[in-house]
């Protein structure tokens, strides 16, 4: 087993639903046959007794104003073994029925006081089924008092009379959007033999907090030898849930009539088959171990300086340091006959510990051609790095040059301008305005690298994401951009372009000579629609970005174009303020800013969701970080 | 003039599109024709030249870097008569095309700056057209530096090619949406001919922050001397805006092209005519002057003890107390026949400082029945007026008890037991528990006055409301419920019933001799749906109740049934957290619980919007005042 399938690995437990007399046998066999953990009914069948049918009133009136087992009641005796115990609650339970609701809700609770008394590793509530409101309140009521047992709400993938292809999914949405998102109130996700045809109804489970996946005998097919396995869109499904979630699986009693080789320990060894063979984990999910779903505050590299433990990962990047070699070493075939004697000057803006300057004298190498490098860098603990890296090895090739490039006057131009200040969003770190302020560095002709970059955005579903930003309980973590590399979480619509910057600057905005009036220029606003196919809940904005190096040389984290294997930037996660409920076939529009003064750099955002026709509106949000009152990057 | 048309009397201004170069002369003529204010362009034409349309670059973005008037870009020039002044905004402000859209801001941020600083009563933002998001942004940013001038925003009834009948109010709803209800943005309504013919599309503005009525010449008909006047729907429409909102009111110029005899003076007297003849304020809306829209927290008969001038207030009201003699009167008919000696024992449980007793008094000898009258009194101070009845007027007519209700153990049974414990949503003020615990008094045929009561909810649009609520800046108040006499408001579909409590309860829930076991019986919970005709926004739940007394007598505070000239209770407003949008035909789905612990009773409530099929979720409000959190009745 590597270290990454150890950190993968899902416990696996078996589901019953007799009420054993002897359940304390029951857990030996079943630990026997390699089970991690056993799911049993925590009562009785006749503890159904207190909804009261044929009960005398006042037995049922007194067990009401002190709900208590009889001995003869419970499955689960005593807290033997609860550490491998998950009690299900009583099937019974009826909260559409006005005539069973309310002892429905007193026998929940005292189910649950009594699973928490024991100490179970959770509780599963029963499927969903019609009075979904008010189960959500008593459910709601309920948890408050767990806090070591976990509640699990089982929902199975499909339903046998969907009104809508995903009514399983509705069921549990409008149960945890009344439940605020409550973080104690999870998924345990029953596999049906039925799964739906649209993939996006799967992977839309891949954002909800899935704590363990049921797959019932009866969703195993028999292969050639009469053992049990999955087909395969189930076994890509679990797959994928197994990476993505590390969900406790949940097998059931072996069904020798339907698997005539099923032995007790069959359905365990086979999920634990799949979950060795996960796909090899690929260099970004490598690296970003630990990182996943996590939120950071973007990088503020004008205002603060990076430490040295930022440059030395970022500078371990396989990938982009690879385009920006290929990238300057085309500029330098382009700008200079082979042969010729002329040295091309290059300036490398922000060259922090020098990973480009190394680039830059590669590249050249490469392409055999002259050239001057000038390493311009603000923070004065990077110099250090650079004045070392002068005085051992490159000796007169480089200038060095410790100035903010924005009000560094330099005696000569350059050729190139090589520099690396994008963001994950692109523009967010201010690429833009550093550039703005170099680009006077640059010869009329001259080549900046990247030419451009473009930001992209897509409507995103992720429970762990809004209960990460909710748990701050205030509205400015509503209202700031996150760096996360998503794990959790599910795309309503492909991305779209929302504006590109291109540099040099040729327009009147930025004088030659000089630097910019104001900022004006570098305002941005653009509004895009996204068709969503399937009704989903969103719960923010993925941002990526994609940039032009030179030409055809691009670095992109954006999902479509990514550059394979660099890990220098996680996506941006804009949330909003509230879970928006978006109806299959609606339209989501955004509207982004850029926005700018003289000290500051913001972004604005809003979302609407109208119907497809744009007759009906179904949600406005206000627009959030308002004049960047919650967050904002500092010139 | 009453005083009551001095309440509701409007402001009329004039407004005039034409850029003066001499405005002094036309605010005298204005108002030397009567008019309270003036309308006028802030700037001259020649202002637009901003938006860059064939002027030099560099004039542009010197103008852009700090942009300030030239003399001649002013038609209002110096703060001379800026106390009638309102300055319309220019009307090419363009947030739709990209290419105008900065230029736009910032002539939009220099004119308000302008209007500002000359102390303008408000600014008129033209016509809101396409770009909305990017108008909202703009103009949120823009009214932050506004405190003395106001800013409307010109809203027309109507529009010429309209998606949906309520184009224009959508446009006006997706701006304030996105500005979160911003109390500085407020609406210029301008009526149009042509009016929408469903009545809910007119009713609807009531719920809007309308500031000014604009209503142009054309609006109005000529009458057979060819004078202006407004046709029945229009007449009809303005008095009610002039009732509920009290806005200004501008007129523009006469033409007498539409109506030959129209004279300066002539819109502006029509409106003043109107304004004179609104209907007679009814008893109930002359109790309510200064308390429209006013948010009071529900009484707390229970934990507190009310002071004399709410007592006094309440026994004023000349209806309730004209049913409850005559719900007793029939009881008395019913329980004796005529000419018997037999003596009716009359309880009146929370007696306060003795109406009811009169009450009973009155009733008996209409009916010519014999009847001794216990009066239950907790509160210790109206007991003293009690004492000072019986010395002074009842005698040996009525035995005075000093105790709680639910505590007091009578030596005798009653006949008729009698109480006021209602609140404006029937059982808020604990009727049900209090009577509970009297019951025990009454003989086992005995009669209950009232016998029932009944909540009824509907979904409310409020935006003054929902301001109010949000002012306060946290969760607790958007999870309380007010009582408040609704003023700008408009329901989105007609009330429903949520549940009934009936006296005496006969169930075995409580005992004939004692007190209940638990207050369990008392919770309730009910799901109900309103279809909502045409597309609105939800601010909460408008609360009413309806109760009989006895067999068909009533009191109701229900709008359908409301009994006339009754004014002890308010309705209740239970807001949302969020503004809901609700599309034409959608379904609004309202949970409702009575919920209770044994200290207290509290509501929890949530709203969810459907597609009229039921196929897609258009917003799902999570629970409020979960375990009454926020809100609750003290028992």
């Amino acid at each position: 087993m590597t270290d990454s399938d150890a950190l993968r690995a899902c416990p696996v437990g078996i589901l019953t639903t007799d009420a054993f007399d002897n359940i304390s046998s029951f857990i030996h066999q079943a630990t026997d046959a390699g089970h991690d953990f056993i799911v049993t009914p925590i009562s009785q069948p006749r503890f159904e007794r207190v909804l009261g049918i044929d009960q005398p009133v006042n037995v049922i009136q007194t067990w009401r104003d002190s709900p208590a087992f009889e001995r003869d009641d419970l499955v689960l005796k005593s807290a033997d073994w609860s550490d491998v115990v998950v009690g299900s609650l009583s099937p019974w339970l009826n909260f559409e029925d006005p005539a069973f609701r309310l002892n429905s809700e007193l026998a929940l609770k005292q189910e649950i006081a009594w699973a928490c008394h024991l100490s179970l590793l959770a509780v599963i509530f029963p499927t969903l089924s019609g009075g979904i409101a008010d189960t959500a309140r008593a459910l709601n009521g309920a948890v408050t008092s767990m806090s070591y047992t976990q509640m699990w709400v089982q929902v199975p993938l499909t339903l046998e009379n969907e009104i809508t292809p995903n009514q399983s999914w509705r069921n549990w949405n409008q149960l945890r959007t009344l439940t605020e998102h409550s973080p104690k109130i999870q998924v345990a996700l029953e596999l049906t033999s039925k799964l739906p045809e649209d993939e996006q109804l799967l992977d839309m489970w891949l954002a909800e907090p899935i704590k363990a996946v049921i797959i019932p005998a009866n969703v195993f097919v028999s292969n050639a030898k009469g053992y049990p396995v999955l087909g395969k869109r189930h076994q890509s499904f679990v797959k994928k849930l197994m990476s993505g979630l590390r969900p406790n699986i949940i097998v059931t009693l072996p069904s020798t009539q339907l698997h005539p080789s099923a032995s007790p320990e069959s359905y365990q060894e086979y999920i634990r088959f799949l979950n060795r063979n996960l796909p090899e984990l690929n260099d970004v999910e490598r690296f970003s171990i630990g990182y996943q779903d996590f939120l950071q505050a973007p990088l503020q590299p004008l205002m603060d300086n990076l430490d040295n433990q930022t440059y030395e990962t970022f500078e371990r990047d396989p990938i982009k340091y690879q385009q920006y070699e290929k990238a300057v070493y085309h500029a330098l075939l382009d700008r200079v006959k082979a042969g010729s004697d002329i040295e091309t000057v290059i300036m490398v803006v922000g060259a922090g510990r020098g990973p480009l300057v190394n680039c830059c004298l590669r590249a050249a190498t490469k392409a055999e051609r002259k050239v001057h490098v000038y390493a311009v860098e603000k923070n004065p603990n990077a110099f250090v790095t650079l004045q070392n890296a002068k005085a051992d090895v490159w000796h007169d090739k480089v200038t060095l040059v410790f100035a903010d490039m924005r009000k560094w006057k330099p005696t000569r131009k350059c050729d190139i301008l090589v520099s690396e200040l994008l963001g994950s969003f692109g523009d967010n770190e201010l690429s833009p305005e550093c550039l703005d302020g170099a680009q006077k560095f640059l010869k009329e002709d001259g080549i900046s690298i990247p030419a451009s970059y473009t930001a992209f955005v897509a409507p995103l579903a992720s429970t762990k994401l809004y209960n990460e930003v909710a748990a701050y309980k205030d509205l400015a973590h509503f209202e700031t951009p996150y760096v996360v590399m998503f794990q959790q979480v599910c795309e309503l619509a492909a991305s779209k372009p929302l504006w590109t910057f291109e540099h040099p600057n040729k327009t009147p905005d930025v004088p030659v000579d000089s630097d910019p009036i104001n900022n004006l220029h570098n305002l941005r606003y653009k509004q895009v629609s996204f068709e969503v196919k399937n009704g989903m809940v969103m719960h923010g904005l993925a941002g990526y970005f994609e940039s032009v190096l030179y030409k055809d040389v691009m670095i992109s984290i954006h999902p479509e174009t990514h550059s394979p294997g660099m890990f220098s930037w996680f996506p941006i996660f804009f949330p909003v303020k509230v879970p928006v409920q978006v109806p299959q076939g609606a339209i989501v529009t955004v509207d982004f800013w850029r926005q700018t003064d003289r000290k500051k750099v913001w972004y604005e955002w809003s979302v609407a969701v109208t119907s497809g026709d744009g007759k009906s509106d179904y949600t406005i949000l206000p627009l959030h970080n308002v004049g960047g009152r919650s967050s904002w990057v500092g010139l």
